[in-house]
């Protein structure tokens, strides 16, 4: 019950067993087709380059701007969190120009306060986590799009903390490149990384093509210019997805197996009945910790639906009643980073755990963990208060 | 049957289907420290930096390469096949200067050859692949460690193909960097990359590390020749696998349980029985390919024990011939790249398929389809080959 990863769902555990297929053998390229068009719902676009990358989700985001940046580019990064700074990390090694702007972690920015940066900076890219798990809110993304094509910006997110779990609407919202990964709301193991390009980018990152020796044809060349990495050479990996079915990495079949039974599960669910899924359980563990005394990080307009930063109490020691609550209870709850670090815990309610059994026993046991612990509780309190939420919704 | 990914082995699969746990759980923790000392086994290292990197085999070459080249350090690499080809490409999107000597596809070179370009170039990086599945050939690397140590070089090599079925010794022969995949001879699909490195290596990119952003330690600062990847950042890798586990990926959960029973299994039979099953099967396969009438590509002597090429007969139509194997036989065997596309395929017998049923099923049924398409084959001759090979094993 941490901020992810999670418990996975059996059925992504199962799709994990299954025998291999060879690279080209029909099934398996029927299996990528079909796992492209299924991410297509995920993100909710009619991008035809949507596809995996094969690593975990830091790998997506290094593929999507490590392709999309050619060194000296400037590229804006609004920082809230850890991941913000993580962007700024992996633009930087792609030899960008990096400017930031910076925002108390809790809080998220108004869509004038990165307009103005962008008009100021006039990057070629920004790029902007969705939700930053490390202080559990979510920067709102649907008025940024319109200001990115306004100024001839590049728009890109991770969502790898909230895809599944969380609204998101990569044409609506007008994103140009958006990665996630499977170890959140979508149930799944890390190791494979989702993601989804439009035209626009497609257009950037093929521009930059270079095929490589060993497999080019003759006239194929080599580019000056072309993308630092092999491995996360979106142009390549689109020829190894697209019709042309260029060899590239063999793509890990199993990894595969899983992204696809992640989003066929959620496909099969509903999008929307997910997220309203996983709002149910998240405010049903908030209120819960609520009642169990302890106050509740961050800006609560702007919360994921998924995870919640509450504050350690005074005279309490966080690590020691995590280590209880995991080796005593069998539940992990996560820490903190940065300036959060030894001050609040995380408690997550995530895919295959947003579920009233998952929340209640987690109350249940960390309501001991706290007495334990010396922490003034109330009890029955936690379990009163998700019991409140859950019989308010099923009267609505 | 093709030149890999390959069947996994069921071992490999069932563990892939366990639960995850969070990647600082101790259990979590535990089997991370346990996978360095199985893959030590595997490799035959005592280098203490021995770990995965979560991408498929090409990952870790990029991880090695990207960690070890600072951009303008010239690196050596021998080309025989299509992957020396891809550490060319890869070195140079590093920065390297690279400088290459060719041989033809199939061929190797001698020690001597080798020694002369390092003695003129003067890299600090002999980067070479050990076996070659485009060409089925194996550079023989056991005297090449004491060349590199003569002239202060580092040696590389990726060893992908051969691991487990074929002679490798990392510390013998002089190692600096070794990567790996699971795909072939380990018997589990491709996804994660086992890597070692000797303590010099460690020391060269260690002297680059730069800890991001977000989770630096108050006086800890970056660096202006930090390493050009964030997620190959094998200095940041190695905090993450050392006791300081400091957050960097989120560990492939699913991926570490399959590269861990991979390596399980691999040391329960022995590495060198696994070698010898796989000389053993290879060259059953290899008689009953040429009993069938098919000419064998490739410098016999450096020949891998787990995959031979075979030249496609005259007026046959390759393609076709693969085809209604994989459709009507369900056996897949491999085209080929580069100057071999069309003139042969190539045939493994690895891993899990490093098996007596799996190479008389597969002479059985090649057997048909050539006689099929129309090639003159000898009705039993493939079979009859393949029990020779098996007799005079048994009588030894």
């Amino acid at each position: 019950m941490g901020p992810g990863p999670i418990n996975a769902d059996p059925r992504v555990l199962r799709a994990m067993s299954a025998q291999l297929v060879g690279q080209y053998d029909p099934s398996m390229t029927a299996y990528m087709a079909e796992t492209q068009e299924l991410y297509r719902g995920v993100f909710r676009t009619r991008n035809d380059a949507t596809l995996l990358v094969d690593g975990t989700s830091r790998a997506g985001i290094e593929a999507a701007l490590v392709s999309l940046i050619t060194p000296g580019d400037r590229v804006l990064v609004p920082v809230f969190g850890r991941f913000g700074h993580l962007l700024v990390e992996i633009a930087e090694r792609c030899g960008a120009e990096v400017h930031t702007i910076e925002t108390d972690w809790g809080t998220v920015f108004r869509p004038e306060q990165i307009e103005e940066a962008i008009v100021r900076v006039q990057p070629k890219l920004l790029a902007v986590v969705h939700g930053d798990t490390s202080t559990t809110v979510a920067q709102p993304l649907d008025e940024l799009g319109a200001i990115c094509r306004a100024n001839g910006v590049l728009f890109y997110t991770d969502v790898t903390a909230t895809i599944g779990g969380n609204e998101f609407e990569a044409d609506e919202w007008g994103l140009d490149a958006v990665t996630g990964g499977l170890q959140k709301c979508l149930g799944g193991p890390s190791g494979s990384a989702p993601i989804t390009l439009s035209a626009k980018a497609v257009e950037v990152i093929s521009a930059r093509k270079s095929i490589e020796a060993g497999i080019r044809e003759p006239g194929e060349t080599s580019r000056p210019d072309r993308i630092r990495s092999n491995y996360f050479d979106l142009a390549q990996i689109l020829d190894y997805w697209g019709p042309r079915r260029l060899n590239h990495h063999t793509e890990a079949t199993t990894m595969l197996y899983g992204s696809r039974e992640c989003a066929r599960i959620l496909l099969e669910e509903g999008v929307d009945a997910a997220v309203a899924r996983h709002r149910l359980h998240g405010t049903a563990m908030l209120e819960g910790l609520r009642a169990l005394g302890l106050s509740i990080f961050g800006d609560q307009e702007h919360r994921m639906t998924n995870v919640v930063g509450v504050a350690i109490p005074d005279g309490v020691n966080g690590d020691a009643v995590r280590g209880e609550l995991l080796s005593d209870y069998g539940i992990e709850i996560g820490t903190s980073f940065g300036p959060l670090h030894g001050k609040i815990w995380r408690v997550g309610t995530m895919g295959y755990n947003a579920r009233k059994d998952a929340v209640l026993v987690t109350l249940a046991s960390l309501e001991q963990v706290l007495r334990r612990a010396g922490a003034p509780v109330t009890g029955g309190a936690g379990a009163a208060a998700a019991y409140d939420v859950y019989d308010s919704e099923s009267a609505v």
